[in-house]
């Protein structure tokens, strides 16, 4: 490590003799491996823009010039050479550096971000405020092909390339966005639409020509040249073009004197400017190369043989749960089909995509479609589950509203990643999403504790003739044995798991076992607690919640969501409701603030919505 | 209305001769053009396709065919040769015809619509159920080119082409959407762009025949009928062919016999087909065609002139006090820019945008960009105001949540069309942003209770260095004089209107005045309720309201919003948050369900929000 310690800033970075770079860029790009392979992270997608990156520093004057990354899992390097070296080890930690740019963090930060497809919008904003405002600063956005699916980054580029501002949008293909990518724009990118294109042209020109009196040969070989001329036009840059952008590329993201020569004259380009670079996930390590799907993001690993370290006797993932439930449902439930939105592999649908090809459909990054397109399935009979982690869901809130409440039908949204996600932080926390669906109507919401009631759940869902959502946390499950039989649960029946004269907890899904260690710590002090499992946000099991209530005079509610409208609200309003006067009622969930990073463990013990954290809080109530 | 009166289903719409189907056409144009004289309603978009919706259900078999109507505001030629001729005067009244295609109304109906760019996704998920059951029916989704900028359709767009699926995709081109269109894709679709490609590929191909030996005038000339072979290749249909569809076009959309004929010979084609159809918005009722926009959703108007019938010594609307106040605004801060997704009369932009146009943007229907962007402008500096109805702003909840408010970005949203709108009923009700936005952190949400608060609200937004919401009803204000004076209000600050020893009722927005009214009703009546205007959603006035609620011991709170997650629930919340127990709670609100359409104020009677309800509920809780 020479090198990139004499990287301080890009000053520093922008002095290097052009010699020293692939250098630089191997140091950077073993330091990223090993950090990686400790923390976990994002490591395909880092690995794949070290040479863009630098280029991109040193062909740019940043901070005043402003990087715009899209989704943000590919800002390692980024990080590394502004500054932020020596606090590279605390990487997706508690109180550590984030993940992903974040503006708070660093003055090259300008924009933060975690959801795709947001780069193109944000640096038309910043783009129009200098002009607005007198500026001459360049913007630069950074898409990979895949966010390009999503609808926002195409709203983007059709006012981009409307507006004519200075502009320049670096598209980072490398053929996959998390999943290999899907769609009419990525068959685009990979040419071969440009090359069934060219042949239709190539067949009509031919048959034009040869029809022509007096031309032979010559002609022929004049159509000859004439495609050569052509397939320079007929290129990728086509779509690009038709948008208003002037098309650079495609050119190769690997080698940097290209890139930066490249880039340097791109700078001096005005208008909307597209520069297209192609480039390698994982590059430079052999095993993320060979399979970057599991590297995309991944736990920690060997740094020299990419072999993923395996918790020994880890129980199953909920994903995992979710994913084999739903092949078996499907064999016996003809109508039952998965959608995800570019995330195979995260909500666990690759054995069912193997098994049931023709009732699997990735849509791309492109949550708002994907729950469209469910409605339609859903209008002529089939039951689509929509596998999806909780906070892309917020994607598509309105078609959630509009296209399948509002017309009830059944389509399952299951949630993944539903709470606190850990290491990747406020952006992918799934805490809203008992807010933000709760008060649409017609949406039934249930919420398994633990991985059997998980199963119960999915077969609640597909018996269910309207819309259904259900949320699991990420990670490791309970480690219950196996259901020999799963049958569907009552809709709206919650489940009183210990008795109690005291009081009464009503907890949903992870908090429901903290509830009964909180309640089990706080009878050996003589606080004798009930703890019921709501098991549904959606409807409330009303009768046993106000029987409970009535009888015990004190309620607390708990719950991996912020507060605000959340389930502690549901059963607020339940009291309002039935003009229940005479209980006292604690709520305990998350505040009306972003969570930070940090394990999930850490997180809930630092909001005290863990065992502990809820008998302290009750402890304190009954004092 | 002859023609018109045997048309009771598609079927018999088939029997007719062909040389008859230009007077029904006729006959409908006259019909809408009176029907909406008296009810109002979208009007341009429906005489744009009276000749389209004839060709389309001659030549497919509806309803086993499937037609999908996009937005749905053209579906009224649609609505009366399926057998709802004689309900048509009931056309946006309380318990009459839906505006929209409303599944439950009709067979017909395969779609519930009302938000824009959904068409593509919904029809192409039925297409995939067709072929997952081994259906033969055909889907052919509507989609104007307004919609056609929305990101969801292109989300759609991008799978179809993908998938390869039959399915047939109408271009309803009028080259507006409800504001005259923008956006590169606009562009293309009317030729711009491609002459411009055109001009470049015709220079290189000069360029390069001119330097070829031994070739002089012959090659020119070929080049010229090259040329004309090649503007057939270079059509608008590029993009859709770089989509994967077979495009068709463009075709004239009032050709009865043109349009018929293509349509038959699509439905023998197979893959995804795109037919290109021109239209004239607001054809063959002068008025509307010289004035679209007017016309798009319009109210009573004379039929034979077409002169829009103003309700005298009616009060300045909302939307125009809020435009002339940005006006002002902007004039004093330089800062301060609006953007409109598509709704430039709508949201009362237009002097703004004649004032100030290089502080106004108009994004195109794109709801998403529209907030990302606005949150790339406060990056660096600007004070972007992102003019929207309510319900618009769900398509961009995650922007919201993740790309302003997670930031903490200076970004304000002007919510036009809160509460209920009325005619256009559950689709364009703005009955949740109180619960979609309540839970997010670091938002203020303010909400005037007159046209006079309402520019105080505009200044407090102006003035707070964080993302703030505000929402205001559709239709006039209460006609109070103009302030001389606007002066920002205390963040987090309600405003004690009435005493009273018996309770308090805490309002907000539009249910102020009805609570006034309510609480002198009781007085009468010996109940003596104080009103408390909440002014702010979020943050409550904690001191006051629990100041209030602790002096009188009883509390109703009334919004224009569903309660889940509401500001009842906002103020339920606080009362847990604070312990106090002794205090009765009763929310007056809308309930969790979707509401109809009728007026707003035969709505506010029948779900019990008006000043009558209030007072009926209140004196039936303290019987």
């Amino acid at each position: 490590m020479n090198l990139l310690e004499q990287i301080h800033s890009p000053a520093d970075l922008r002095k290097l003799p052009k010699e020293q770079l692939p250098a630089l860029a191997e140091e950077i790009r073993r330091f990223v491996i090993e950090t990686v392979a400790k923390n976990g992270g994002h490591l395909s997608s880092n690995l794949g823009v070290i040479e863009l990156t630098l280029a991109l520093h040193r062909a740019f004057d940043t901070p005043s010039d402003r990087i715009v990354w899209d989704v943000g899992h590919q800002a390692y390097t980024h990080k590394l050479i502004t500054g932020r070296k020596a606090k590279f080890c605390s990487l997706r930690q508690v109180d550590g550096l984030s993940g992903f740019p974040k503006r708070d963090e660093s003055e090259y930060d300008c924009f933060d971000v975690g959801h795709a497809s947001t780069s193109i919008s944000a640096a038309l904003g910043m783009a129009c405020a200098r002009d607005a405002t007198g500026g001459r600063e360049k913007v630069v956005a950074v898409i990979g092909d895949g966010s390009l699916t999503g609808g926002l980054a195409f709203e983007g580029l059709n006012q981009a390339g409307h507006l004519k501002k200075d502009f320049i949008l670096i598209l980072n293909d490398n053929e996959m966005s998390i999943s290999p990518n899907v769609g009419a724009v990525s068959s685009f990118l990979s040419r071969k639409m440009t090359s069934d294109l060219f042949i239709k042209f190539k067949k009509e020109t031919e048959n034009f020509l040869t029809h022509l009196p007096g031309f032979g040969r010559d002609l022929l070989s004049l159509a000859k040249r004439a495609e050569d001329s052509l397939k320079g036009f007929l290129t990728p840059g086509m779509l690009f073009e038709a948008f208003g952008f002037d098309y650079i590329g495609p050119i190769d993201g690997h080698n940097l004197e290209e890139l930066e020569e490249t880039l340097r004259n791109v700078k001096r380009l005005n208008g909307p400017v597209l520069v297209h670079v192609l480039t390698r996930k994982g590059k430079g390590f052999a095993a993320a190369e060979s399979d970057p799907a599991t590297f995309h993001g991944v736990g920690p690993y060997d740094a020299q043989t990419g072999v993923v370290h395996k918790k020994a006797g880890a129980a199953p993932s909920y994903t995992s749960i979710f994913g084999e439930t739903l092949v078996k449902m499907a064999q016996e439930d003809k109508r039952l089909v998965a959608i995800t939105a570019a995330m195979l592999e995260g909500t666990g649908l690759k054995a069912f995509a193997e098994r049931f090809p023709e009732r699997f459909f990735d849509v791309g990054i492109a949550e708002q479609h994907a729950v469209t397109f469910a409605a339609g399935l859903a209008c002529r009979g089939m039951r689509p589950v929509v596998a999806i982690y909780s906070t892309f869901l917020q994607r598509a809130y309105d078609n959630v509203l509009h296209d399948v409440c509002l017309q009830n039908l059944p389509v399952t949204f299951a949630m993944d990643r539903g709470g606190l996600v850990g290491a990747d932080g406020p952006t992918h926390h799934g805490v809203f999403d008992y807010s933000y669906l709760r008060h649409i109507p017609n949406l039934v919401f249930m919420v398994p504790r633990d991985e059997v009631a998980l199963q119960r759940t999915m077969a609640t869902a597909l018996q269910h003739d309207g819309p259904f959502a259900y949320r699991y946390p990420r990670g490791e499950s309970e480690g219950l044995p196996q259901p020999t039989e799963i049958t569907p649960a009552p809709i709206g029946r919650g489940e009183k798991l210990r008795d109690g004269k005291d009081g009464v907890i009503f907890a949903i899904g992870t908090m429901v076992g903290e509830a009964l260690k909180a309640a089990e710590a706080l009878a050996g002090e003589g606080l004798e607690l009930a703890v019921v499992d709501a098991v549904f946000l959606k409807p409330l099991d009303r009768d046993l919640m106000l029987e409970e209530a009535r009888r015990t005079g004190r309620v607390i509610t708990a719950e991996e969501n912020v507060l605000q409208g959340g389930f502690g609200s549901a059963v607020l309003e339940l009291f309002e409701q039935e003009q229940v006067d005479s209980v006292r009622t604690l709520c305990i969930g998350l505040p009306d603030e972003f969570v930070e990073q940090g394990t999930q463990q850490q997180l809930r013990q630092r909001h005290g919505i863990d065992a502990a954290g809820m008998a302290e809080r009750i402890r304190k109530w009954y004092a």
